[in-house]
């Protein structure tokens, strides 16, 4: 169809288009894994080009590569950064195990570049690649590419929101509200009581995920091909993570032990792991909103969610909850792409894990997803949700489990038949109390308060 | 501490409790693996015992044991079946991956009883053994005891949870509600169609279950220790098969591809999945009861299970849920029993998978589960709730969003405007469409009839 | 940036590219949901076109829409189907759970088509969704896109697979080679056997499929808003399935319960547990593959993977089996999908499951992967794989597990000590079995006879 | 059958056996919940008592109750932690969501045995259960018993096994391998350097485990019903954490947020994501030893595990690595704890998690299962397994893949020639490197040595 030029590698020639800045190698991984028709995805390409800059940068310092090769591979990677570069890189995510076909394909496109801004030969392999293998530089760039999600995207993204759930809090601090345990009444809580339980759960998912950075930050650059960094100078690796910290403003470090960096995927189950306890944690919030805002009639009806678009093709003024469902099915997605790295966690044997690219692929999507589904149900959910205190007041005042405040005087037994008579005849509990007690009426109310009662203290 | 003798096996000597049916190496079994404390299920040593009364019948009829020596070994396996045989097998869950100290377990055990039967020697692997392997008897061991489980546990109890769903649905067939879609108010419907859908998505699992059958019912045995079928009599697998078949009332055939069946475990694998499927509908159930149930007052209220136990220690009249609950718990579980065996089913390389025992116990575990949950779903839930029709017609009674009826007539636009009117105004729905529509009161009120619109239809 | 047109929908007004067939609605979900960047997949869209086509077909016929309108939507879908119709629809996958976005962008490209081609207003709710809700015509698309993608994907492929490694099979019969169980030394087979035991694997999945296939051809068209069916006429689910079955050539009908089928999404869980039941067993296969590929000197190296591309950026001459990772990969993959849709099929509450999107997402990339890596590990591994006879050999001269054969003429006892002392000596078993027995060598040149052993029997 | 005496609660009558020590809530849970026949683990009722002898010493400094009732039910509760506590505690495991039934099992139990001591009535919810609702204590027990099981088995366990492979590393560090990558020959590595490797996996995920351990340390309780502390002294959560941590030695306090420890279950889905990726990592040691043990002849045959029982019922001799497969399988089990715990976390709605006793039964086994098999792992397979050092060498020397030391002299494309020739002839790798270069044998003999190639480095 299109035009075509004549390429090499070790294996021999085949056709590439005549545009790609890609080669044979790269060209081979296409017409080999005809799968998913799903690329590698961009924060990984991005990372990896970073990647190839720093070594480069490194390898000069080195004496590798010479010093005009070295700027030449820095400017091509640059010139990929600042453009669209995905065109260039189209190999399958289902590959082989260690990326090395991604690998390759960032050599060879950044090897083309470099060719033209030097005006003579950069090689993929002896200069792109120098002091690398897949086996370090793809398990580096998993590290890298999650590390910058967490730190650009994920991190401030659930600080955002937690920022907007604890301003809620403020704003809704007023409502007082039927507990409910077992989806049962129970005794009142505060709205603001609610927004900053969820505001806690967030906070310790970021300092959990917070402690596992270190170790995402630490790379197996410098093990090349099995971990004993045959080929790449001794000091390759720090001045490495050097050079990629000053790329990047994220401290990068060499790993303590790159036998294990690169033989598993250790870290990345790790950070799935609290991805995936991130997006249960949501899926819980999600759910609560959900649940408040049901009805508005034949539900909850607590709060009011923002109408976002027409909720039904066919019941006319329905609106539905829609961010909080986006965010329930990014938590299902989560912790199914969870189940994937575990599965490829276990996929290691001997020096190499390989199942790396569907272990990219899978925690950068986790990553994204839960960041802008947070920034989502953050404004579109949580800032402007509005209050219904009618119905609030409505269910607080018939609810006869606040006898429950009586039991330190009277205990649990008679508490229990007071709650049974209120519920049975369906009448205040507080008239049942003065029937049941020898305590006065102006006494229960403040016992039954259901404002008093939200600050607990016997 | 207790009285010890001594036995021996190709290892050598080892001590072993006096008083023990089992010998060497279920010994050895116990001092390797103390691991979770947890024996192999007494339904898979159920039908282990089976399978070695089978086997020694189809033995002496090939002539590989003697009459004398079958007879024994049957008549052993018949007391422990009679018995309470679970002190006999304390080998732990987690020990090899074969389940081969199981196996030999059951051989030592036998064969104990069966020399003190017959007055002579009968050996653990000459004869209890003859013919077999532990990498037919224990792929074997599992079809059997989960089709029997199956069988005499599981169907039948779906069955049941299905019988009293419609008899409910009948019951509850004049009870009509708000329908909900998102959660939020949509068009109506009748308590009958909820249960009906239930008791369907219940037939269709019971259905999907029977065509796995089958597969679950072909079995290993026969291929002996690579599935080639070394040292078993031609005729071995047949006879096999008719012999428990007998035994156990349900028909068994020996598989069409023995490599298959010891190299894999792909039935487990596809039986443990629909568990989880029918699992998935039991949530759905479960937690549709629970919110139809929540409340009384600040909840949907629409019905009110059974009162089985004080529900808090500190909110006294407190009810809760507590079947539907524990079932979502056994829900949980199974998904999570899944899990395993779809890790286990990884874990087959060439002729033998190496986590039988792990699969066996997930798989049984399953099914138990299930089985006496449905049971309980059934008579403790939903054969005994009661309807709270008033809350119902409450709910009904203000829907704007029975609007769609009117859709077909006047449009989807015009019907999004008066219920939109109806919601701001909190107006009933029909007051606003006489004012938007030239529409009649009488023919509005037979076109927003909540009862008749549950019929469907234009 | 680019030109945009004012369109409006029940909310009020917004701006909507020139040059997009879609309207409003389809606007406001872009806006809405920047979530994941990643579309519904095509073959969902297609579905939805198809089904579109056959509802506005029924609908003529049951003087629904007029019939100048229902060619119009027919022609439109068409024109849709033969060309790419991808940027049509910009909704993301993470939307409302209900797909009423993708629903609505249907409705919206198929009513701009429509009009231009009659000359005169087709109405996208009133018109094209005529008879339908987002809630039985998205449940019905998952359905039918599956269906299609197990009808004209997965089963072929896997039933190619199959032969192809069934003609391996007769290919490879005369290599007898040296089994294994735990990893350990076990007794010989056939490379035969172990290829026709994957081969029966597969097929034991695809009979699976194949009752599953029912279900899922069974749609909840007919049910609209809750499964009531209100305001589509009685025989337009009927007509529906007729349509669409004509217009496919696979056989749709109705649905026996419309509300199981619009409240639950059981059939997409039962038939993603059976996909990952067929990821599994390529799992195993793959496994397989690559250690018996292992080496060539430091490994099994019982058989060479055709050399498709380089294997390693820094080791020259390394070749991978870089098709049986991909197929790991893709298995790993399925694996997480189906956890999506365990998660997402318990989301459903009352008369609607809110998780449609992220279940169709995950199912149909299940389908594909597995389709399309099980054509390439045919044609790329299996096919074209050579066998090392001279390595298998080596190997099965030196088993001293061939003693087993000896079983039942010397007793397990005696047999293991034979062994013992074949390993520990390093000699050939035969010498030693010589020594410890009466047998003459040549009766047991017969007993232990590698290829002989294959054949089972006593 | 037995005696039985009558018991009461708010509910009515019941008959409970006459030797029980709990009373009617128990009883009522033991009929209502007849479905796995597994009591809530040991690890949880000795939490549970401890807590409710913190609890008893904490409510008598805040005179909640009086001096002498606190002393009795720190006795009741001493008696039973030193004798054998399980038969009193007969609840299943699905049971209430909130695991009120064992907490009032606890309150009972304790109360009776209180009350004997006292001489007089000690009441299971006023005194036993005083300051405490079954929704605070529970998620307490939880986390208490949790992190008594990481400090007291888990993390010495992990330390125990990282110290024995650190030893062995040790003493195999004169032992060099053919690296593996894709499973394919690779550069050369110490045996010390994949055994370090294994350990430093380990090291980082106990290090992980004890980021988490501040927050499993942080307790719910003084929240009581709903997280407001309704009824708790304002005291008594500070108190209750400060006897707590002088009961057990470890450091328990007060949590920041009570609404999110009752509503979620986060630490506990965190904690399990990470026992999770533990065993991710411990699957991966495990295989690595199966493959390395696998053969002796047609495997890898590079270590022999210790021989701890007959591997076959068939196959005499056989020797299999028992321990790697059982610690594999208890991998596989901990992975499907996990996804009980993720779908259980996401039961959280409102003010409670209903999930609980299921999340507190997989959570510890877990925490035993991984304790358990990681002592075995270390003493009885890697403590000591035998090098095959001629098996190692004799790999070694045939190895292509070597030419990779050239690449930095002769570059990739030449080193690519040099291997391909040396595999297809045959031939060792310096002999071919001798023709194809300039390079003299002394200089490539240098080059060429595996041992120093093990030190990396240009």
């Amino acid at each position: 169809m299109s035009n075509t030029r004549i390429e090499r590698d070790s294996m021999g020639e085949l056709r590439v288009p005549e545009a790609a800045l890609y080669g044979a190698q790269t060209q081979r991984a296409v017409d080999n894994f005809p799968i998913s028709h799903q690329r590698m995805p961009a924060q990984f390409i991005r990372a990896l080009i970073l990647a190839k800059a720093a070594a480069a940068q490194a390898n000069v310092e080195l004496k590798q590569i010479s010093a005009p090769q070295g700027e030449a591979i820095v400017e091509a990677a640059q010139i990929l950064l600042t453009g669209d570069f995905m065109e260039h890189f189209p190999v399958d995510i289902f590959q082989t195990g260690s990326g090395t076909s991604s690998n390759m394909n960032a050599n060879e496109v950044i090897a083309t570049l470099a060719t033209r801004l030097l005006g003579e030969q950069v090689n993929p392999n002896d200069h792109v690649n120098c002091g690398q293998s897949s086996n370090d530089i793809i398990p580096t760039t998993i590290h890298v590419s999650a590390a910058l999600g967490l730190h650009e995207q994920l991190l401030p993204a659930l600080t955002h929101l937690v920022e907007v759930i604890e301003r809620k809090a403020v704003e809704a601090h007023v409502h007082v509200k039927t507990g409910r345990t077992h989806l049962m009444d129970a005794m009142p809580v505060r709205m603001s009581q609610v927004l900053n339980g969820w505001a806690q759960q967030l906070k310790a998912n970021i300092e959990h995920l917070h402690n596992l950075q270190p170790a995402l930050q630490s790379l197996a650059q410098g093990g090349t091909a099995v971990g004993t960094g045959i080929n790449a100078h001794p000091q390759f690796a720090g001045l490495f993570s050097q050079q990629l910290s000053e790329l990047t403003q994220v401290k990068f470090t060499p790993g303590k032990d790159l036998f294990a960096l690169i033989g598993s995927q250790d870290t990345a189950v790790s950070v799935s792991g609290q991805l995936k306890a991130t997006a249960v944690s949501l899926m819980k919030i999600a759910n609560d909103l959900r649940w408040m805002n049901s009805g508005p009639l034949a539900g909850l009806g607590e709060i009011e969610l923002e109408a976002l678009q027409p909720g039904s093709s066919i019941m006319p003024g329905k609106v539905n909850p829609v961010i909080p469902e986006a965010t329930a099915m990014v938590a299902a997605q989560v912790i199914g792409n969870d189940t994937v790295i575990t599965v490829a966690g276990q996929s290691g044997n001997f020096e190499l894990n390989v199942m790396l690219p569907v272990i990219a692929q899978n925690l950068l999507s986790s990553i994204e997803l839960l960041a802008n589904s947070s920034r989502l149900l953050a404004d579109k959910a949580i800032a402007s949700f509005k209050v219904n205190e009618a119905k609030l007041k409505e269910a607080l005042s018939r609810n006869p489990i606040l006898v429950t405040a009586l039991n330190p005087i009277i205990g649990y037994q008679k508490a229990a038949e007071i709650a049974k008579t209120a519920y049975q005849q369906g009448r205040p509990v507080i008239d049942v109390a003065l029937e049941y007690t020898d305590l006065p009426r102006s006494q229960l109310e403040v016992l039954l308060d259901p404002e008093k009662l939200t600050a607990g203290g016997v």
